[in-house]
């Protein structure tokens, strides 16, 4: 693999720096594509609850690479064993995977035809991309071999399980991310003891049972983060106006009707057939925003009002629900008010797992633990704590969201 | 003043917290001209060196707003002599002295025909806006005090040293966000300190001599901030495409000719007159990037050319120059390459002063520290190091930004 | 109370600053009492496995001090039920409570005929000590009122959970600044979230059901500690050596033998009475290795080799053990190598439980959680996450220390 | 150089681990003359001004030994130039570096009559150290290689300046890890850019033009630690003490009169000959303040109350002067106490220049700065900044200290 000149280092606040001394990674960070990924938030809407959450999937998608790169580096059987080519596949899988986000991903995907996995994988294989175009360059199998470890199919197991585990890159560097930029303390833990205890046994990664304190830690970050971030309920509220929008320009287009000028960047989310990654690429949140400032002088009310709640914050408020008769009266509250319920109401039951256990499906999804007896269980199995969690009764939360009074 | 419910909070990563108890400094957080701010960068363009630098300028004005509400309540001097009124002024000056930003703050100004301070007090003090309306409801005069501080020129000197001295709030709070986001060093100081040491002296702030070595701390975070930051080369290169993009605009703009559709965001901008702030409203980054992403198919190639670099990162190359020859051979390259010199080409001046001294013109605008024998003098007559560094022969840097090679 | 002249300000890096304002906290800061405790570990041998572990009872005593005076300025409930004395009361309390340890604790407290707890309240109530007079005259009561908190038997049940319940002022202190100290995560939770959560229920501490998440986090960093670094068995290594030394010279004072000079600061301990607090105040850690110093020339085989082991960290080894027949081969391999099993081997059981919920005796120990509906329940039964840790199959881990070669 | 079984990692706030991967590195930090460094504290008497500032020479060296350790392994031009064994030797002078440092370091070295340089390269190379037969058994040579460059006379230059120039391991590791242990913000500065822009020139250690800034950003961090700790007051206070009372004893010794029992680690070190280094290993911080908690008792009434000072923290009061007759007026009032001024009272003089250029007569003291042209020049040539500060005329402070009361 062709080296750069000279090492290049980003400064980054979670892993001091990112290292690149391939010429193909620093070039898929140059590529346009990759670039995009600044103008998209790493955490949505969460900016709406935690001032500070900005950070941008590009720079997740630099400390993912960084975590892989340190892994085929410094885990000795992973550095032994994997060839040049499979540790630079792996690093670039880790670099692009979440080069397919659309503005606001999980509202945004009740609109689009396609989930971010699939747009990744195709802007990775279609030949008019710039980043295919890099990696047909730097070898004929790169792409390929890139999406099959994105889509989790890639013959070597560890390969995929660095991507995409439960105790992978992806979620490793997001939670010590989302902590700093929250502000918060839960999503810390302690990554330098989790990368030294990783081992590989049977192909697969597996981390050393005296290491298991520092896993129980990592699933704990993870299960506050989603409760104290990721489930923030004004989070969440933000992201139903989102939906709410994204629907009511769907219904729209569907009658026919025009719904405002300049807003040409969502129309071929609109259609019944597959945008393409040309105009996946347009719509970033940047021109998502704009296009919300143009539909504040839509003609269609729903989507005056909407667009005016997702600009200048003016959110549904929420409830915690116990009974269907609560539903039955906040839905004629609603209407009283003279709102459509289809848009200004929205009933959300969030439910976190602190962690899932081995399903007897992919045996890679789980967390394996390498016993001091060599032999290997699952982190359920290995571990009082997690098995605890597992078990726990944990109660589902359902809430309601809906406007309390009239802008 | 009427208070908030219960104490609101926000998690800032800076201060711990950002506390409100007043319903007006609540309401103006609310405002869709502060939630605007959530939609423009902090640090312009530096979040193509630093990659994480995407804090925006709402993030920055409520830390603002934390520092001058911690001054007005923990400085004795300061709680025991300004009035309920006084301090709810200074704190609203702190939280709402950029709401005037435009995007891209500088490389914008160029084409606008007010600065963003002209644009901040308009948006305090015209009728139509939210943040007008929030002050004229809380008190007949509070709009007009507000921007008198931001102005400069409010009677009490104090205030206005608050939020623009050589030792405010504003740069005390951006020179920490910015270490923090950017995740250098550079720019920590002791704020816990500084605060500690501030006393109030014939009306104005003052520093005890005690804390003189957490000042020199200060002044020379900002030094380094300066060069490592925020003049930093790759900063400025993109900050000069943006000068040349909106300077090609507002060319063919005068020259009556087409440049590309849905570009209206920036129109308003482009004539003789003054733009509104219902234009300036509408004109976030979000709504600039759409517009560049646009002008990728404009007619003209220079804005096709120019709009795909900001986007897709393909930044001018930096020499530093020794004489004016070298320019001259810049020039011809750039012209043999089919470039035109008054886009492609920008001659940048870099200087920077670690402080300035008291002019004589404004007393307020310098740092004066309180002797111990009761006297005051200005920052440099009592710090030797400040003194030599304020004596010292510093190089001004001159660069040419210029594009190596056709995209 | 009398308030110092001016505000005095400790700087501390878990709290940023310590802060004194009542004249009776500064000087039962300066008595000597206190400043014995810089004298005396916080972790005792922890500095052994976390080279950095090696702040003393005093930085601790002042953090439990400023979180005490935090929790009632801070908490609203507290702030206005409470009397200006009863806050300087359990202030002092938070202050005082460690007083009484001698050096390395738990090893010592083996041969000492009392524990830390009880010489804590022998020091606040005995004439001879300068904190017991400073005390006293402060307010004639004083002293009574702080021993009464430190033992839980304050009228007032909010005082003594302050001080020591499962969520008090001393263990959030020493779970930061252990986690500070030693380098490690662990530790860490959100103190400034918890402060925020705290009321006052029918006289008792409680935690706001919306504060939960940060309780189980705050759990979780205590489950964490113990295992990572309370427990960790090099600690323990030494930890057993040192008990072993206290068990020696016990034994060889008991049968009136000579075993070496200059050890006079163990002797008061060694006999069947009580030792004084003038005693104890000159045995800090200090002493005792100096101690451990001269008996590197003891006559005695036993003391000459322990305490080159204490000083010179040659520990035992250790082993885990699955069944009596392990240990009885160990005690063979001890013996065979010509070492007294009582003195070279020790069988070690540890055991931890992340929660320990209410056994209906004490109900102030307990976590005590609020509803929404304004009743109170225990943590355990608020929590399914502390439920299903309370209720985890922990294993029990044992281990025999010894070791494995003669020096 | 023999490995160790697997690499052995420390747990370190300031580097996050220490790795050693060397037996004879992993043996001598296992030798008790090592180990005793547990017992000294880094900073003297400093914890009597920062609480928190309790930290060891021990911690200390590994941290030295940690930065030489990566530029030898980071730094291109040293991995790529420098044996195995010039790495092990200039390793392990880092971890040994501070061997010979008595109790309170400077105070102490007013007694002895070796300073502690010359003790540490006794240690080195005396055949009784245990230190000295680690190296001596890894490799002949080895101890006096070590020793050389501890002594800044090892013909490699670059080995000696890593260990002991104006920008070595030595200062880097104690301004990161006294400011960490102090919990000031004084002593940062960007450790990870100044090794990246290290490299070697003509056999010198120079930094890059480039990272210019990182240096200057070190030099100020390093000036403010002096003001804000090595040199604040009550810390000089806290030293003067103690060196009265070495001086005391001295006198009483050298008049034959008995001042004490049990202070016999203290008697070598009164003598006209040079203790032992057998001596000097008994005689810890741990040891003296035994010596001094014995001479509470003592017959000599300065000694009983110099100790008791000490021990409890009642330290001499300080003036600034301006004139000789201030200084009177203090000898007077001294004595009208009782206190003889030769033991009660000290003239102290502080100063302390940002950075010593190169003074003609040691190149590598200096900092050197490899300049874009290939050349390199002083600091003070090549920085502005540094130049003006060292140009500054910076005033000297004198201070007298003496008791205010009597006891």
């Amino acid at each position: 693999m062709k080296k750069t000149e000279e090492r290049k280092v980003l400064r980054d606040p979670i892993h001091g720096y990112i290292h690149v001394d391939l010429q193909v990674i620093w070039d898929c960070i140059n590529a346009k594509e990759m670039q995009r990924l600044k103008r998209i938030h790493q955490l949505g809407g969460d900016y709406q609850v935690y001032h500070t959450a900005e950070h941008s999937r590009f720079a997740h998608s630099l400390g993912v690479y960084e975590i892989v790169r340190r892994m085929v580096n410094e885990v000795q059987a992973l550095h032994d064993t994997l060839s040049e080519y499979e540790k630079t596949t792996v690093m670039l899988a880790g670099l692009l995977h979440d080069i397919g986000h659309g503005p606001f991903s999980h509202a945004f995907e009740n609109i689009s035809q396609l989930r971010h996995e699939e747009y990744t994988v195709k802007i990775i294989m279609e030949e008019s991309s710039e980043v295919h175009q890099i990696l047909e360059n730097c070898h004929p199998h790169l792409s390929e071999d890139v999406a099959s470890i994105i889509q989790y199919r890639h013959p070597k197991e560890c390969l995929n399980q660095m991507v995409s585990g439960q105790l992978d890159a992806d979620r490793m560097d997001y939670l010590l991310r989302d902590a700093y930029f929250t502000g918060t303390n839960y999503g810390k833990f302690d990554l330098e003891r989790i990368l030294r205890t990783i081992r590989v046994k049977d192909g697969k990664i597996v981390v050393k049972e005296s290491g298991i304190h520092s896993v129980e830690d990592y699933i704990m970050a993870r299960y506050h983060m989603y409760w104290q971030v990721y489930l923030h309920p004004v989070a969440r509220s933000y992201e139903i106006l989102l939906t709410s929008i994204f629907k009511r320009m769907k219904e729209l287009y569907r009658k026919h009707l025009d719904f405002g000028k300049e807003v040409s960047m969502f129309v071929p989310f609109l259609k019944e057939e597959v945008a393409s990654i040309q105009d996946l690429f347009l719509l970033d949140e940047g021109a998502a925003l704009y296009g919300f400032s143009c539909l504040r002088n839509s003609e269609d009310e729903i989507l005056r009002d909407l667009s005016r709640r997702i600009l200048d914050r003016k959110l549904f408020e929420y409830e915690t629900i116990h009974d269907e008769k609560e539903i039955e009266d906040i839905r004629k509250r609603v209407q009283d008010m003279g709102y459509d319920p289809s848009y200004y109401m929205h009933r959300d039951i969030v439910f976190q797992k602190p962690y899932a256990p081995y399903s007897g499906k992919n045996t890679a999804h789980a967390v394996w633990v390498l016993k001091e007896d060599g032999n290997i269980s699952e982190l359920e199995e290995a571990s009082e704590i997690v098995h605890a969690l597992t078990k726990a009764d944990l109660k589902e939360e359902q809430k309601v969201y809906y406007p309390k009074e009239k802008l």
